[in-house]
C-alpha cells in the first residue's frame, strides 16, 4: 500500500493539506464538536494560505460532514471521526479518500443500475465468487482490500460497458487506500458493524440478480454513504 | 379507512383486476416461487381479457418485483408476499398501493433533498415530533398510520415548494393505505423489523439536519424501496 | 383564469409577498442587472418583515436564477426577466409559478422516463394528437393552454402509473397559469421561438415513441428549464 | 489518431464485432429502415457465433437507438447512421464509441453539476478559453478535437474533485476518438448544424457560470445526447 499513499500525495493541493491539519484537530478533540472555528481570516494567517485556499478546505471539510456552515455565523464542528482514522491514514490523505469516495458515487450508481439490466450468469457468478470472498476474511477478522475491490469492479464489468471498469482501474489506489480504511475501521468494530457492512454488500447482489434496476442503484448508493459516514463518525458503532 | 379502498376501487382497471388475481395465486401459494406463468395466450383466454391487458399485468408484477421475465421462455413467480398481505389489503388494491410507492419514490427523493437545503428549525421540529410520534406508537405495538403520513408530509413542507405537500395530499388515501399495510406487518413482525423502520425514519431525519442533500435523499429512497420490499416479500424478516 | 389566480393567493406566503415586490424592481429596472441588493438588515428593515422571510425570498430568487449570492458580499441581481412577465402574471404570482415549475421538473421527468417504458399506441396516439393542437395554435398566434396542458398530462398518463397524473391534476390551476405566461411570452416572441419551443415538444415525443427512456427523461428536463429561462430572461429571444 | 484505434481493437468483444457488421448493413442500406433484422437463430448461425454473443450486441444496437425490438415478433432497423459514419470510424470501432459516450454522460453529468456549485474564476477562465478555440476552429470548418476534449476536461477540473479529470484521461482516446467523428460530420453538414452545436457548448458554460447546478447537469446530459444522435441519425441535419 505504499504506492497509493505516493500517488494520493502527488495529487495534494494546499486546500487538501489545510483540510488534514484541520481535520487532526477535530480527531484529537482540539476542536471539539459543536465547536466553532477560527475566522476564514484567522485561518489564512494562522496557516499561511490565502483566503480562497480556506473557503475550498472549508467546503470540502462541510460536504464531507464533518463541519457546518452557518449563514453569516461562522463554520462549526458537526462530527468526530474516529481516532483510528488519522493512524489508518495520514490526516494529509483523507481528503483524497473523500474525492475517491464521491466519485465513485457517481460511477457504481450508474454501473450497479446497468448491471441489473444487463448481467450474464458469467457476471453474477464473478460478483457471488467475489462476495464469498469478501465475507469470509471479514468474518475471519481479516478483511480483503482486494475482495471488496474486486467486488466492485464484478460490479462495473457486469455493467456491459467496459469504459466504467476502466475508469474504476484508474483511481485503484486512491479506492483500495479507503477500502483500506474503511475495513480497518470495521475490523476493530462490533460483530453487529461486520454484519452490516455485508447485508449492504448483499443487498446490492440480490438487486442485480433480480434484475432490479433502481434497487441496485439506490443500495449501491446507500452502502457508499454508509461507508463514508463510518469513516467520519466516531460515534457510529454498526 | 373505506373511502380510501373506494377511491382506488374506481381507478381499478382491467389490468390492475388481473394483477390482483395472479398476485392471490402467488400469495395463497398456489403459484410456487420459481415456477412458470402460464403463457400470455392462456392467461388472456382463461380470464377473458385481451393480451395488451395480459402483458401490462406481467410487466406491473415485474416491476413490483413478484415476477421475473426470462426472454422467450416466460414468467415465472420471482418472490411470494406475506400472507397477511391479501388480509390487510384486498388483493385488488395492491396494485394500486405500488403505483403509490412508486409516485413516492420520485416526489420524496427530491422533498428529502430539498428539505436538507432549505429546512429552517420549525421544520426540524416538526419533523422530530412526527417522528417521536411515530416511535411511541410503534414501540407500543400500535403503530399510528397517521403519525407516518405526517413524517413524509412535514418534510415535504420543509422544501419550501408547498406544490409538494398538495401533490402527496392528492393521494393521500393510497399513501396512507400504503403505510397502514406495511405498518400492520411490521406489528406482526419481530421487535428487530420495529428498529429497522425507525432506523430508517432517522436516518433520513439526521441528513435533512445536518444539511447533507445527498445523503438524505439516498436515505429517502433506501426507505421506500425497502419499504416495498417488506411488503412483497415473505421470507424478509426485518 | 380567475380562479388560479385566487388559489395561488391562497397559498401565497409573506416570503412569496416579498420575492414579488423585488421582481417587481428588477423588472422595472429600479434595481438593474448586476446592481447590489440592500443588505438583509436593510430589506428586512424597509418592508417590516423578519430576517428568515427575506432570507428565503433572496433564497428563492436565488434558485428561481434572478438574483445572485457572493459569499460575505451580499446579494446582486442577475437576470431581469421580460417586463412583459408581469403584465402576464401578477408580481406577487410569479414566486407560485417557479414552484409549479421546480414540481414539474421532478415528476415529469419521471413521467417521460416512464412513457418511453410502457407507452402503447394509444398514449402514443394522445401524445401526438394533443402536439398538433398544440402546435396549430401555435403556428396561429393562438397559443393553446389546454393543449400544452394536455400534452403533458397525455405523457403522464402514458407512464402506467394514474397516481402522477393525479398529481399534475392537483396543481393544474398553477401549472396552468405558468403555461400561460410562458405561451404568452412566447407569442409575443419571434418565429425562432415558436420553431425552438415546438421543436421542444417534439423531441420528447420522438424519444417516447422510440422507447429511449434516458432521451426521454434529458428532453422533459430540458424543455422545462428552457421554459424557465424564457420566462426569467428578458435578453432570450429564441 | 492511431493509438485510440489500436486501444479499441484491443477490447474488442466478438459481441462488438458482430455489432459492426448489423451496423455496416445497415449504414449500406442492405438493411432498411423499419426492415426486420434476421432472428436470433439465423444470425448466430450466420455469424457463427453464440446467441448470448448475438443477444448481447442486439441489445447494444438497441440501447444505441439503432435497432428497435417488438417483444415476440423480432427486431427491427430504427434508424440508419450517417454513411460517413463508416468512413470516419470503422464500423468495428463504433460500438466502442457508443460505450465511451455512455460513460461520459455518467460521469460529465456530474462534473458540470459539481462545477456550477464550485467552480473558482480561474476554472471558468479555463473553460472560456477552451471553448473560445473550439468556436474558432469550428466556425474555420477545421473543428479541433483537442479544443473539445479541452472544454469537457476544464468542466471535470472545475468540479474540485481531481479524480473525475484522470477518469477522463483514462479513457482519453475512446472519448477523443468520438468527439472526432461527430467533428468531422459536423463539418460536413449545415452551418446550421455548427451553430447548434457551439450553442449547446454555451448553454454549459452560461449555467456554470450562474452557478445553476441543475441547469448545468441537464445542458450537460443533452449536449451529449444530442451528440449521440448527430452520430446514429443520417436524417438529422442540425
Amino acid at each position: 500500500m505504499d504506492q497509493p499513499k505516493l500517488m494520493i500525495k502527488k495529487r495534494q493541493t494546499l486546500a487538501d493539506q489545510l483540510y488534514g491539519q484541520i481535520l487532526e484537530q477535530i480527531v484529537s478533540n482540539l476542536l471539539k464538536q459543536g465547536e466553532r472555528l477560527p475566522s476564514e481570516h484567522q485561518i489564512a494567517t494562522g496557516f499561511g494560505v490565502s483566503r480562497p485556499v480556506v473557503r475550498e478546505a472549508l467546503r470540502k471539510l462541510q460536504e464531507d460532514g464533518l463541519v457546518e456552515a452557518r449563514r453569516g455565523v461562522g463554520s462549526f464542528v458537526r462530527r468526530r471521526p474516529p481516532e483510528k482514522l488519522i493512524e489508518f491514514a495520514t490526516a494529509g490523505s483523507v481528503a483524497g479518500l473523500m474525492r475517491a469516495m464521491e466519485a465513485r458515487m457517481v460511477v457504481e450508481h450508474a454501473t450497479a443500475r446497468m448491471a441489473a439490466l444487463r448481467a450474464g450468469p458469467k457476471d453474477i457468478a464473478r460478483i457471488e465468487s467475489t462476495l464469498a470472498e469478501l465475507e469470509a476474511s471479514m468474518q475471519a477478522r481479516t478483511p480483503s482490500v482486494e475482495a471488496d475491490y474486486m467486488f466492485h469492479r464484478a460490479i462495473a464489468e457486469a455493467s456491459g460497458n467496459p469504459v466504467f471498469a476502466g475508469m474504476l482501474d484508474s483511481t485503484r489506489s486512491e479506492v483500495e487506500q479507503s477500502i483500506d480504511v474503511a475495513q480497518k475501521l470495521t475490523r476493530e468494530g462490533s460483530q453487529e458493524r461486520i454484519d452490516t457492512v455485508l447485508r449492504e454488500h448483499r443487498q446490492i447482489l440480490e438487486a442485480i440478480k433480480s434484475g432490479d434496476s433502481e434497487a441496485a442503484a439506490v443500495s449501491m448508493s446507500y452502502h457508499l454513504l454508509q461507508a463514508r459516514q463510518r469513516v467520519t463518525d466516531h460515534s457510529r458503532n454498526t
